[in-house]
């Protein structure tokens, strides 16, 4: 009986709820899932704000139920597009099957002849990386869309106060 | 007899017309051309959709009947100007006269006392890279501005059909 | 409850019973353990013939029983040795003990005043990954060396013909 | 007896009276001064218009009255912000206090243990890199907000020309 | 009628009589070659003193006469193992023919599924980068292992006197 | 009033007396020194144990007395010698002479057209960085071939520890 492993990329700035339900329903499909940390080298940026291993810690508390096995691995970005399918390969057990809704992802992969499932992501306007870092600088409620141990790992590293001073505001 | 050498460098993102109308008059002035194509390592993005692969391809279709020898060579961006100009240097043969618009390639050469020549562009405004990867993305009429084995090469590679997905219309 | 975190890096070209017995020795010390792929750009050489992914698939598949959860995280190397300590704290989650023999790795956590407890290694002679690539090379037995899911790794990868391939042996 | 060296870094785009009088205050509270000019292998862009070895040379003519010793130290950007402190460290003599008004530099140094002090700057309005850089696009007056020695770096150098020309102005 | 391409990989320090003789082969077999400089970055060091600009003109001067369009591309080396595939897939118009007979070589494109042609080398012996650099530094005949240009080419750019001066011996 | 800065580099694993000796004689040759200090992002390795702040540091102890001004630069090894001098050049002041008894330094420097000045070495044979790096390994007298300076700098930093724990003796 051959394994069935399904990748799913991002960079998870933070991991999120609309991660968490993809995970969830991916994890029916496969039997083993590889989780891949994207610019996994980038950290203290106002896109950025949050190192691999801080990330590597928020997705793997907050994935504890989940009832398949999954691998977390950071995935350097290389700055070369054309060398990014066989750089996520060589850093990765084997997979057969790619979920991503990304266009550059979905595209790299469909001209190595891999199609790429593309996840109903669960309420996708709020439920974005880039929605979340702005109410953490507006200080409005982010909690709530985010797994609660992603709120316990911004509290361990004051995740929130690094982002607001490296954007310059606090 | 001492053979002369001209430097012409550009991105060709894609090739067009105005290059090819640029090249056949150099082609009169050197005995060889070597073209570099700057950003060599870039792709899959924006504003550099096709590979280096793809656009030396684009280049020696378009100048089969060109008079003189040419030499095309991909020329990574090092992204540290200061050496750019003995990066260029160590990977084409020996030149004598740099053909160039861009200030930045003029200016870098200048410091190292090298003039640089600025051809004029055949109607630059509309033979710009910018504006034909514009007509790409609106569907409007790019096919004559540049080369007809552009055409050819798009269709080979679905160039259009990769640049409309990662810019994220399609 | 704080969760006590060890770091164990190595190369594992390829992982075998020396590890595993390390490993399964600081799981009954600490709460988790990180598990850190040393050199993981590295593959199709003679000292590193498999890729990270490759390494992880032995480790994990090895480790199906260890009583605590572990990470497997690669980590490439920078070639500047002053900031790997850094580089490693970045790409894990945070870890209050390290293991290690290596006596690089000591030195360069003992600068950044963290002290380093070496494991003592089970039958250091034999179990170390040049002593299993020079068998595979001579078709010796490397087998009983490792652990049986690493045999079954290099069947599925054909990663003894790569490496006495690129070895120029065959 | 213990030397106290402190760090102070800036990009130094150009150097300006603005650093100039930090530096003055910070000689009077420290033994040494390590400058690292930072983003150091950047040059002939837009917002980096000059060399390192030309920053070094706008520093040690203007701090010739210094009454401390002081190093001028080009640090290269490495663009990974979690191995930043460490990097500096390895390439300047040992510090125990770091001045700096940039919020991502006091973060990164506040995560690893160290205190930032944050010096008053001089008019900090005109006294920037960015209105220096401004005026000299313009043609207004931006010599006042230099050393007379920078002024004299950039006719040795022809800075602004230089400048100008990157910018696609002249 | 589709146009078939050869892909043809070396060093070439310095190209020799053993790479002329295969490529003049190679030529009868495929519409086009692709001649792949390997390792260029790299000069003025022991393994690989010439430059990929000067490699170039010794490739392309001593192929004057071969009878089908060939393409001399600079292939600078990642270091990794694992993404050089993908990388001169990427710097290079598509190909469908491999031919090199380094291990190494053979192993990376076989494990993409590219079978690899191995031509037979031409007195393999003395015809070999190694033995003509040798020879070069002792001072003995290397000029009739290479085509007439090389040794134009070696004149012109005082190679030998380099390859000896940066042997340590002169 | 036209200054003449003389440029003089080394890697300076340690710091040495024959150094030393020729620093000051360069220093009755020109008006100020420019002294690179090559490897810089390398350390805690057998042939560069020692990190570009710490050698720093040995220089500037050693030199107080030194009649000219001088600038100390740490150069990172690019490792492409064809951009060597031009990596060399952006870092440092503005200089007109080099002093160099390296053979490849000598190569680079006079295909730029730049004569390289080889100074005699003081005692060459003890007075390498090879030989003192033996003799710290070995534990026999090393202090005499560098400057009292060094001396402290070792035991402030533990050098000498440091460097026999990386080769794996102590």
């Amino acid at each position: 009986m051959k394994i069935e492993r399904g990748l799913y990329i991002g960079r998870f700035q933070p991991y999120h709820n609309g991660h968490q339900s993809v995970l969830e329903r991916i994890s029916k499909q496969v039997d083993e899932i590889i989780i891949g940390i994207g610019s996994a080298q980038f950290s203290h940026d106002v896109k950025n704000p949050f190192t691999a291993g801080e990330r590597i810690m928020m997705i793997t508390r907050s994935l504890e139920d989940l009832p398949c096995r999954y691998y977390v691995i950071p995935i350097e970005d290389l700055q070369r597009n054309a060398l990014w399918v066989a750089h996520v390969t060589s850093m990765a057990p084997p997979f057969t099957r790619v979920f991503s809704s990304n266009p550059l992802v979905m595209q790299l992969f469909s001209e190595k002849g891999i199609t790429v499932e593309s996840p109903d992501m669960y309420e996708r306007e709020s439920h974005s990386g880039t929605e979340i870092r702005k109410r953490m600088l507006e200080g409005s409620d982010w909690q709530k869309l985010v797994p609660p141990s992603v709120v316990d790992v911004m509290e361990e590293i004051k995740g929130v106060e690094r982002f607001c001073r490296i954007s310059g505001t606090d």
